[in-house]
């Protein structure tokens, strides 16, 4: 061991702050590099002159054993479960494996907040004994390591809601967690969100989350040390929160999939909370509901009983853009790919889907995100000294102190329960059971600029569920590619085609987002599955 | 035909009011009266002196003949439906005969505020011809007459939310009167409701509706004219709507089932709005989740396939009292009474129910309701110089003109939520199935002191799910029966001691609650079924 601060990859230097701020930086990040030993630790060489895709770096630094790469690079969830229980590998094996590669990610990313190899192991030794003692795994999740990010409570740990005057360390797992620890899964760090968790770029006073792809670019957010982690093989199942596209755009930019589920499907109970605002209620990746009575606990069997099996092909409506801002070229590239994919299967009926009322949308959903105008969150921060981010201001920039009030609440709202049902006659008339359309306004975004979210928060304003599907689709180099139209469909769009013409994003994913009616939770993974045996097999262009 | 306002019984003189108030309730009644011919009004002598208690008079007036006496009395909406089915009886004779008893029903109690029975034959006239022609039923309540509260707007007639600036003939049926129109239920008629909709005795501008079963007693509200009409027979099925007890107060005043579901499993669609609020979300008696994205569409089908079946019996659970206001003397009986015959029964365990945090809730509760402070209705009341009723200022008092503002409603909702998760223990940690408790403070209120609304509005703050089954049980003659402490749990029950010492409950009903978790309606029901079929055998005491 060593306390010598862990250094990571950065790819812009660090924001100026106070000296409270810089001394609590500090020691958050000697408490964290206290628990890394030297013989996980990278090259100096690497962390000063890494290269733009860090995505080879784990398997090729020479610290991961080769039966650690194969662990951590040929299992999901389902098949390292099954190893586990029939003893093909042991818990403390996968453990081991998982910490040792999320350490390395991190050096390459400033994905996590915490890192506690220690306990993980102890933890995974324990399972292995009870398994050998019982001849059974301890639940489905048995030796199972999990991810999780930073506002989610774990006991022991740090967790934090979206301002620093809420760091504390947990003394009991939220109930999620304690959900999974019983289903047996391993718990071995936290990973980085950013500042009021109300954007997508996921810079913390632990630092900034850079995209594995192309560290010139952000890893998305607000659940950011997430997918930079998974995408890395660091993680092989991690868990965020998405009320406005924090689980969604970060898998989106990093290629990973990633899932919204429908309002209350998920338990999230003692999460942490942080700024006011309640138009997108909670929802994590991943049935409780006993303790949870928020909980609709009929709509989530893995596989619900008596539903409609699909009649025909399924009916997969493209909204190639939201009317609003044209997506880059290469997620349009993207979903021209993934149509010409689908129309040549008898399994899909492919069509347009019309875009609805975005700007609209995007204006009531301001509001409701912060009805009290940015005063709540603005007290949190100063409390700390913390530094309003450009991107937080970003976010506060068309509510800025205006206080709605409780009058304002109540129109708000009853705006919202109005759209929803206009948005449901509209999309009952299109005749689809999903929707595919971007998951953002392009592939990762340069760092800071990561300032449009509509093509998530849309889905959460409506609530209906969604899932990135990554596709072996990468960015061109700089120039290689351009938009087919050149009208652009707004103000917005300019400030787009402008960031795109800025830009370099080479070599970041792309991925797709899937969507369907609200609830219809198990009928978008019956598509998921569909189309990604489908579009898993095609050549990308 | 007549045009001369029809009479009707008045235990207490209408209320004070302006002209322009006094002028719109003439062209009201007017406009009521013309659709009533002479043959269906009731003797003057029986309007100028009738009995305090008038449920044997649809029966004994002379105006209905001995088949819709039959009709009326001896189906339940099933049973009705098979027999239309089956030809067994024609739509227009159901139609006929319900039309006849309501408007008998509404002489004695003032329980509509619109009666078209030229409207509900035609409309029963085409059932019968679309049954010869095409042989079978057009939906599975072909011919089945249900009354509708004001609030449920249905196309040509006056829909009214809380207020009467809200008065409007509406256009289109809302979407849960489409349904019902479409699976081939006739309307006839639409039932009174108190001004704010927010108080439980439901006195309008058509009038004051009171208890059949004791004229100087409250038919309860919201929904009472529903709950006096169907206590009369002169409905077997009504639709009101429930978010502090609105449904299961007058159903319990009445002694009639009731049911209040979960939120957001029944269809709310284009119901009149009204007051701001939003603790308690809108709750209707009775899957439409396409139009309705709000609806929980996994929750209500009839028979919910693969849930578990109880295993040994149903845990019981009687909560006594709510720790806030011991209820009147024969609501005590009928609960000891109840518990008795189930624990003599090996298909129940019965066991106490502690209460929880009654008082809390009904604080936060009461901002919920009013997050204005009362300014909202008061505004709109002003617009046609409604004046303010008393039991209106009074559920105002708590919260006068107290503007909570947008923190306000964050912390209330924080409040809620952690409410909710703490009773959700409180439940687990009694091991109990369903609770039986009191339906309100005690029979039927006399008139404008239905003050406590606590033993129902609690229900909606948790959002479980209720019933109201009526017993046998019935007020005895002043006097005849009291408290059995004579210690008072708070100020509120010392005022309920009095108001019980003042009034004269003789005849009023006695229903008791059933309550389940939160979503889990089907479960009530199958529970309701069975406590049902063990009381309904049950000798009164």
């Amino acid at each position: 061991m060593t306390s010598q601060i862990v250094p990571v990859v950065e790819a812009v230097p660090f924001v100026d702050c106070s000296p409270a701020y810089r001394s609590l930086r500090q020691s958050l990040l000697e408490d964290f590099s206290a628990k890394v030993p030297s013989h996980l630790r990278l090259a100096q060489s690497i962390i000063d002159n890494p290269p733009k895709n860090v995505t080879s770096i784990p398997r090729d630094c020479g610290i991961l054993s080769p039966e650690e790469i194969y662990i951590t690079e040929d299992y999901d969830v389902v098949s390292l479960a099954n190893a586990i229980a029939s003893k093909k590998l042991s818990a403390v094996a996968v453990a081991t494996a998982f910490c040792n590669r999320a350490i390395i990610a991190h050096q390459l990313t400033c994905c996590l907040t915490e890192w506690f190899m220690d306990e993980a192991v102890e933890q995974a030794r324990k399972l292995d004994e009870y398994l050998e003692e019982h001849g059974k795994p301890i639940g489905p999740l048995h030796g199972i390591p999990i991810s999780i990010k930073l506002r989610l409570s774990i006991a022991g740990h740090w967790s934090m809601a979206g301002t620093l005057d809420t760091l504390q360390k947990a003394d009991v797992d939220c109930q999620l967690i304690g959900i999974l620890r019983e289903a047996g899964a391993v718990f071995y760090c936290k990973t980085n969100q950013p500042q009021s968790m109300m954007h997508l770029e996921s810079l913390s006073i632990w630092g900034r989350t850079l995209n594995p792809y192309n560290i010139n670019l952000s890893s998305g957010g607000s659940s950011g040390g997430e997918a930079a982690l998974i995408a890395l093989r660091g993680s092989v199942f991690g868990l965020g929160t998405d009320i406005a596209g924090s689980v969604r755009s970060p898998a989106g930019y990093c290629g990973i999939f990633g899932f919204r589920p429908t309002s209350y499907v998920m338990p999230s109970k003692d999460f942490l909370g942080g700024i006011p605002g309640f138009a997108a209620e909670l929802n994590v990746m991943g049935c409780p509901h006993l303790d949870d009575p928020q909980l609709i606990h009929t709509a989530w069997p893995s596989k619900r009983k008596g539903r409609q099996p699909n009649v025909g092909p399924l009916r997969v409506g493209f909204m190639m853009d939201d009317g609003m801002i044209t997506p880059q070229p290469p997620v349009t590239r993207a979903l021209m790919w993934a149509r010409s994919h689908l129309s040549r299967s008898s399994s899909f009926h492919v069509k347009d889907f019309q875009p609805f009322e975005t700007a609209d949308a995007m204006k009531n959903l301001a509001s409701a995100y912060w009805p009290d105008g940015g005063k709540s969150l603005k007290h949190h921060l100063s409390i700390k000294e913390e530094p309003l981010l450009p991107l937080t201001a970003w976010a506060l920039k068309d509510v800025d102190d205006i206080d709605i009030g409780v009058s304002g609440i109540l129109k708000q709202r009853g705006k919202r329960n109005q759209f929803r049902y206009d948005f449901a006659q509209h999309w009952d008339a299109q005749q689809v059971d999903i929707v595919v359309c971007p998951v953002s306004v392009g592939p990762a975004c340069s760092h800071d600029t990561t300032f449009y979210w509509n093509y998530t928060s849309f889905w959460n304003y409506v609530d209906y569920p969604g899932v990135t599907i990554p596709t072996r689709i990468k960015t061109f180099e700089k120039g290689a590619e351009s938009y087919i139209s050149s009208t652009p469909l707004s103000d917005e769009c300019i400030h787009v085609r402008k960031l795109w013409e800025e830009g370099d994003f080479e070599g970041a994913p792309i991925a797709l987002q899937v969507i369907a009616r609200r609830y219809h939770d198990i009928e978008l993974f019956d598509a998921v599955k569909a189309l990604d045996d489908v579009l898993a097999m095609g050549v990308p262009v």
